[in-house]
């Protein structure tokens, strides 16, 4: 029998990479002091703080929002709807029952009330890859809305393994610019803009899925249709089967980088920071890209 | 028919990275071109230097030094045997061979000449993995022979795959002092160290192979059997497979490496070097790493 290495009883889940076993209540522990670490270490916020959790209807951001619960934190979530048919409409019913069943207050907003349709048409009409818009729309509609509502702090469920596959593609090609600004926190640097953290950076999927079961929380099991082919998709594969033959690869790729690999590209990026001069958003062109985006969709 | 991009006659080989196909000839006149872009970017040597090229009797190196003799240069070769039984004996037979056949200079070395045993016995001696003592070994008997008899300098084998995976080695352990050093071209800094450099570095293993097979050169096809398992290995694979999915990535990754990434690691790492208290070759310690393993190999 493998048995937890706290308490000796029966071990549910495996961790090579920190050559630990754990019974499914000592795993809850790990899981909430890996969350603490993140959050301590990188001074990400307070039990003073109203946070704001992006829920996705994914376990990794449902998982979040449960945990940071658990540790006793003033969590609020937001799902934005992208209208990508079923799929939203199914990950935004898991996101209200969520939060239903635990009278937790979660804001829904959709982006066709910002842009007049989903990402789908958005992809189609400016013809560039659905991820790439997406992106562009989270970013700005998580930090507004959040400025707006008054939250400190906006919480993201990306994981261990989003991180070192988003910086294995950064290094692939040399990005000094997103290097420089990879980061389990990202401090406000303009007045209309939040700090954002990642609590879950030093746990991996298989862990957050884990988890998930633990706790019973239901969450959408697809990946997004309009995702498949992405590049981070292939890194992630990368980095599993690496992680395979060498435990701890992931952990050591991106910690490593966060210790020494990251000062090494500070001073290559200094960005200055202004306000878009129709939304007041920051930005580091006249008019932000989102403003930009909105116009080029109205258009024709 | 898939043709030649540059005479538009049948084509035999296809480089996804550079989105072309040729035909045998104008493939060798492509091979020859990215040695000379090597040679020209980076100074590694003039027609007027002595150049000993290191041949293990694997196709990079032979291949190397057929190159080099076809683009005019003077290159002699060098074939340290390091005593890994039929292995050993076969890729030395096939070195001289292939000296012989074109009447060049080749020189034999064993290093149980220098430490009374082959690279198992060294090995199981230290404890330690073969590849780590076979790399020390060979750095040291290759330099200390061309310094002693008087070559500019020193060309090795190593191919656009090999220095793709040893940079995605050090990334993932970030071995900021490797990745400041690592480089097409390593200068002198010691009256007593020879420059190194690697003029394959922009040609795949792939690209290697085929000059081989249009120039009949014989080659040992079997990898090392002391390196199964090695990490390089395993990482040539994952590059292997993220090149099939994106033509060019370890190009990328590389080539990015030596335009952008590398200068910000120049920093970190300044070390001294000094003379050997015993042998007078160049050495960070006082008794240099090989004088060390020497002792230690003859004690007990």
């Amino acid at each position: 029998m493998m048995k937890c290495i706290k308490c000796r009883g029966k071990a549910h889940i495996k961790l090579p990479r920190h050559n630990a076993r754990f019974c499914a209540d000592h795993f809850v522990e790990y899981f909430h002091e890996q969350i603490q670490k993140a959050i301590k270490k990188n001074k990400m916020f307070t039990h003073q703080d109203n946070i704001l959790v992006t829920v996705s209807g994914g376990k990794d951001s449902l998982v979040l929002w449960e945990a940071l619960l658990k540790l006793g934190y003033q969590a609020e979530g937001l799902y934005l709807d992208l209208g990508i048919g079923d799929y939203s409409q199914k990950s935004k019913e898991l996101c209200m029952y969520f939060a239903g069943k635990r009278s937790l207050t979660l804001h829904v907003v959709s982006i066709s009330e910002w842009l007049d349709m989903g990402i789908n048409g958005i992809a189609k009409k400016v013809r560039r890859p659905p991820c790439s818009s997406c992106g562009l729309i989270k970013r700005y509609l998580f930090n507004r809305f959040s400025v707006e509502q008054n939250y400190q702090v906006v919480a993201t469920g990306h994981n261990l393994d989003d991180e070192a596959a988003t910086l294995l593609g950064n290094l692939l090609h040399w990005q000094t610019g997103y290097l420089s600004r990879q980061s389990p926190v990202m401090p406000s640097n303009h007045s209309n803009m939040v700090k954002k953290v990642k609590p879950l950076y030093r746990l991996t999927e298989k862990e957050t899925g884990a988890y998930a079961i633990i706790k019973g929380i239901d969450y959408i099991l697809e990946e997004c249709p309009l995702a498949v082919g992405a590049s981070s998709i292939k890194f992630k594969k990368v980095l599993n089967d690496l992680e395979i033959q060498s435990p701890g690869t992931k952990q050591q790729l991106y910690f490593g980088f966060l210790k020494k690999g990251k000062k090494t590209f500070m001073e290559e990026d200094k960005v200055e920071l202004k306000s878009c001069t129709r939304c007041k958003q920051p930005t580091t062109i006249d008019l932000c890209a989102f403003c930009q985006l909105s116009d080029r969709l109205s258009s024709s």
